[in-house]
């Protein structure tokens, strides 16, 4: 492999010669072989690409940046939010904790690339653009690392989460709809209870869904914060007046969300509550999923030996060895979602809860966690709704059964005969394996009659249907 | 010990004859000895106290139960909730997962009671009111447990947590403004940075008690909904029409709280993602004070051999063994009281997602973990503010001391010599354990008198003052 | 209230009259009311009285301290260990992290109670005993609260927790043997699988517990290890030649359990992790016991609409509305304990993770998480196993029917046939409602005479029974 | 693109034709498309093609299987072992949670690349080797993938987290024994305490290292049981006799690693309480490596106003804004690890107490977390080992200066003069800002003889040394 010579002020460092990178994110590469290559998320990234170049707008519109040099960062953050520099980065998470080195990659990318854009040959000659100077112009890694960070959480919820959850929520809205008059035997505690429909069981997930996508929505005015404006502890030294709430405004506009500046810099560096708000928001969403999903495997289960109430999809064969099995497999997929979603909420809290004096050095982690969370739930809920969610069916015969069956009809009776009477009722039909109506009959409680009139499943779920 | 027999449906059970619970919660007592005694949190029986009241009272007003008992189940409640029978209520939390046992002692207590007030001996005659058929009357376990921990958390956030955190996010703001010229050194990676006033660091813990109170916030319109009205599977059966508004209606009158029902009875039984999402918002705050409390004793470490830049109160003597010692005890009870929260998240969380069909059976757990959370957040602050925010104050001859060394002044040079050559001064004077100014002069790059007009700390800390 | 004046290093105090304990611990009352009062475990008290009596002997033998105060400390403890003194112990978990006061409390307590025995009166004349030079004698807070938090903690595993889990171990270790023949459908993924017995199902339930604990006694050699002897930071300052050695002899006498003196103090002091350790393992437990419960609920669910395949005790009336309903309520109590031993976990991590130096100050805190979970997850063991697990018996009609319906003792034809053809059979059957022997016939792959001698549920359940 | 068809029993797949896997991959690529593809961890693979390889030996000593099959096999298994088909394995971590397709995707690319072997075309002609009833003899998914699992996380921690460690653990102790003779103040509640040497705290880490690669080492056992041989449900059901004996021998001796099969295969099937187990002591290491490497970075905060007694590496620029500036960098990946570990132990555990019945379908996410935990544990000792602990060097200067101002060098005076004397010295000399040895004189408590007698820093190391 051939290289070239990149300077820092630390001295001298061999670069690949096909990279665009400089000294310091070789010096990182390095220093940090912790794990694959490469893991700093590529939204973090383009969040900086984004950042970079409203910084370069702002810096120009402020006056302290000339047009071109303004151009030339634009076109290199243009391409990179394009894609076209992926390879580029390949730092890892596990670096310093400010991302500096994130940062300085971003840097020396776009000063490299600009240099060619500028038609010369990197490394030679002076550099048209200079990677702290004029790229970190008006910036520090401090305030650019969490202006990515919140950039790319933002980004991704509203483009991937959001839209996954409301995806799964409407076609379980469809379902609850769909199912309102399936009238099927309640449980509570897993054992037998009062009759329910199918669609007021799933209403019930909806509903967890729907306080879920509130509790996210919540999150995002914290997030939409930028600290971009505080650069080294929050004062915003070296950054021209009006900068702060002009680069937010630049950021807002290339990106399309509402972005604004923090009102308080040195909370926006110091701490990053806001990524563990909005994790905690995804951690609730978990938690809603995988009670929804376990209940649908419950519901699903058998074919022959098990509950048996609905059906679902068959997508691919369940089993090496046990022929034509079938398992609920999306509902494992959404499950083991959830467990990393519940461990990864502890990492954010605990990165976030050992910030030092004027900043929080657990941001990469911080980012790295929350950027997977809101990615796997999206896409989790996507594909729980194609393969899973979508095909649910009653098997009407087996709700029948188990519905006629229940000794929980009897609480219809409590208000006609009192509780006490009631429960002899069922536990006499527990005990003998009869029915209640025989024994409500034998015991003289109520009559065949009345029973009939008293006891009907499909009475039993209406007043909150 | 004397005894009396009460029954239930299962049969005879004795009861300590100076009691007024039944044969259920006997049976609970004897079933459930795990950990100590009583343990069920009494705030959770007052919040039963509300419900069982309201219902009484609705149940009334729609006509299904007579003035006199809803005056007498009403008389015993005010009791209850007087705190006159506290040692009523002796079930643990680890009892069955819908707190039946815990109804089934307010309804028993009350009964009881009542046969007292009514002038009647317990265990003789016939019940002036009965537990189930009239104290539990339109009500079941699994819709009553989730309403009286949803008072009870409601109740607890908003009359201890959020004051005790106000109390200290007022007291930081005020010190925020005292010390706003007190210039110190910043530190980022626990490393000398540019300048900062001691006033803009306490505002960056204000403005993160600021989000965490207003995320904290945020979740109380999904706490104030009330599972009441759905009894056993969420269909409302057994209730009357218009039962559900009504009694949300009563109990926001009695506790003076902006209650209401919740509009699904499925999800309100099923799942209690409310408790899980104000326990994120707990655990946000317990995030941010983690932080503030870590500054705040690194900032006092010493007396003489630490950072030193504050003072805070010296409240008992701090060693067993080193006299004179004093320690910074309100942030490590502080601390202690953030790993606690930490850790109750995990518990709410675990309990959350394994929610099985129409009921979540880890509600006492769930709620116990809220409403200590709630509770040790709240007099925590309260004491910290007390015991030692109030008194911080700032050790100026150490902050000076240390401001006046740093070597990261140098960054002021930036926007006039540039990024590398202020980086071989700090290197140099770093090196050579000289100053700043004597580098600077010496390597040709500043002369004296410009060195003292651009490198003023209290120009550093400005902007965004 | 009547008061006594008492004196520390920072002046006087006034005490409650009728209270044996002095200034300092008046002052942590004070300054600390956060959570309920006496919040600190009465087990660390008891901890804190071993080494006291056992500091005073070992001072003794070494000179340092004459037999009459050895005696008068001596006889104190063992009033304490005795319960006499429970209530003079009245100081939370959330004080200074050092758990200082409570050492302090000790001291004051024993003091004032020696002055007593000597026929004094408190705080009249000379003291007889001093509190911090003869009974903390030797001694810091902060080798002793480590230590008395590890006796606690020895204490309780080996007292409750292990003999608590072995109790339900040995049951369903008699009744995997008891329904070694009873042959059931196995489960995956929650559908229908190959047969198994429902002795096998327990085996495993066995073989978690026993690998449970011995990943407990694992710990209980980190854990046996004490502090005492470290004094202020490690070094031992203080402390007459042997002392170390000799104390950990006297409280391994005193308690009769192989305690050992730390061989590097600095460790003990400075990180808790043998509590981490430690409560690694509980949590370990947890999850197994989680699953444990978990499944037993499952089987049990019904009685008439759910798998119903065992039947376990009816403890309670199970429900306040319906009639009749019993559920499984030790399964819930423990699945809750499971969870809070969950969140326990990360509390005790999150403190342990953030010592500063020669201190970790989370003690008290994390101390009293594992303290909880031990003595949780023994109680929940034995209140399972007598009111559950021990009544647990197969419900052999219910088996025999989910046996015989399953499409997935097709798996037997596997090495007969192929697993295409097989699979083909299964497919078939599910889809025509049929059985395997049917549509085997039926479809050519195998004769009657031949699938009756290949399908035999007890014969696929044998080469590892 | 081109493609082929391939079949299973539910029917054809299209297939990208330049791939080795099959039907069974495919429909899992489409059907879980959540997160980055290829997530499954490479070691897993790797652990299948170990097992497989040994099942086929198996199979064929035991008579089931001839030599040619076996040799085709293997040597398929060989050449993925050289990771020479690492981009045949697509599918993600978030699939069936029994990694079911995985299994097949391992069967599928085996049969396929045999095919190519054997000198045939894949998907002409008779397939050489079939996926199920020839890769996949004797074995099922569910006794598959956990013993994938269980050999790739035993190689992962015994040639990555304990080497790793070692090396940090080893480079510390040297450290330690270095600076035996380095007295400084040492430090408690962050506040100024009595002196101890640098190597005494350096030898607490040690000890720490020492505890965890112990507790590390004790879950090696459970770990080293493999599940293979239980097939669907853990009963063993279409192996051969003597299957599970042989083919754990097979994979120790294949792995050089001390495998053996599972006492109960119904555990090692429904519960991977080894898992958890341990990634409990990965979670303790974290604890630890928390702990130490926060304590160095506040040791070398600074340089000029921090606490500043070590100096550690400067290996790479810290800051984009501020010229000079050097941070603790290393620390911070490691704290960061150390978040991440603590997040996936949540996971892992969440993942372990959802175990139902037969089979816990938490293993992909169970398996990943420890895998990651495991990597980034060993390779941030490494890092942090090279980059930063072996050149950490004492900063005499500052150490002599800062143990020489500390007012807790009075605690030598206990003995001497008692607790209260000693107290009023350092009070005095606190608030006068004075030195101990003056105000001691000027109280008249000691003579100036006595105290340099007494007060020698570096007699107070000593008794532990």
């Amino acid at each position: 492999m051939s290289y070239r010579i990149e300077k820092d002020t630390m001295g001298e460092v061999k670069v690949p010669a096909d990279k665009l990178w400089g000294a310091q994110t070789e010096r990182s590469r390095n220093n940090f072989k912790i794990g694959p290559a490469a893991s700093m998320p590529l939204e973090v990234v383009y969040g900086f690409a984004y950042l970079k170049k409203a910084a370069a707008h702002t810096n120009c519109k402020l006056g302290v940046m000339d047009a071109e040099k303004r151009d030339l960062i634009s076109q290199v953050c243009d391409e990179i939010l394009e894609g076209k520099h992926d390879d580029q980065f390949p730092l890892v998470i596990w670096q310093t904790g400010s991302g500096t080195q994130s940062n300085m990659n971003l840097n020396e990318v776009i000063a490299n690339r600009a240099q060619q854009l500028a038609g010369k040959v990197i490394g030679e000659g002076e550099k048209t653009i200079q990677p702290n100077d004029d790229v970190n112009k008006s910036q520090s890694s401090n305030d650019t690392f969490p202006t990515g960070m919140h950039i790319a959480a933002y980004k991704k919820i509203v483009e991937t989460t959001i839209p996954g959850v409301k995806q799964l929520r409407n076609t379980l809205n469809e379902k609850s709809k769909a199912f309102s008059d399936v009238v099927k035997i309640g449980r509570t505690h897993l054992m037998d209870a009062t009759p329910i429909t199918l669609g007021q069981e799933i209403s019930g997930y909806v509903a967890q869904l729907d306080h879920g996508l509130r509790a996210l929505e919540n999150t995002l005015p914290h997030l939409s914060e930028l600290a971009l404006g505080g650069t080294a502890v929050g004062t915003g030294l070296n950054t021209p007046q009006g900068y702060s709430e002009m680069v937010a405004d630049f950021i807002a506009e290339f990106t399309g969300l509402p972005f604004v500046t923090a009102p308080n810099k040195f909370e926006a560096l110091a701490a990053h509550d806001a990524l563990v708000e909005t994790h905690g928001a995804l951690k609730q969403l978990a938690v809603s999923l995988n009670k929804i999903a376990n209940d649908i495997r419950m519901m699903a289960s058998g074919p022959r030996s098990g509950i048996g109430e609905i059906i679902i999809p068959a997508n691919e064969p369940g089993s090496s060895i046990m022929p034509g099995k079938v398992n609920p497999t999306q509902c494992e997929a959404m499950t083991m979602v959830c467990a990393q979603v519940m461990g990864n909420d502890v990492a954010v809290s605990v990165g976030g809860l050992q910030g030092h004096y004027e900043l929080n050095v657990f941001k990469p982690v911080m980012a790295a966690n929350v950027l997977q969370s809101a990615q796997l739930i999206g896409d989790v809920c996507v594909s729980f709704e194609e393969n899973c969610a979508v095909g649910i069916e009653p098997n009407q015969e087996v709700i029948n059964t188990l519905l006629n069956n229940s000794l929980m009809l009897v609480t219809a009776l409590n208000p006609k005969i009192g509780y006490y009477k009631a429960a002899e009722i069922a536990n006499t039909a527990h005990k003998n394996g009869t029915t209640l109506k025989e024994e409500a009959v034998r015991l003289g409680h109520v009559s065949a009659e009345d029973y009939d009139e008293w006891v009907k499943p499909e009475d039993m779920v209406g007043s909150l249907k």
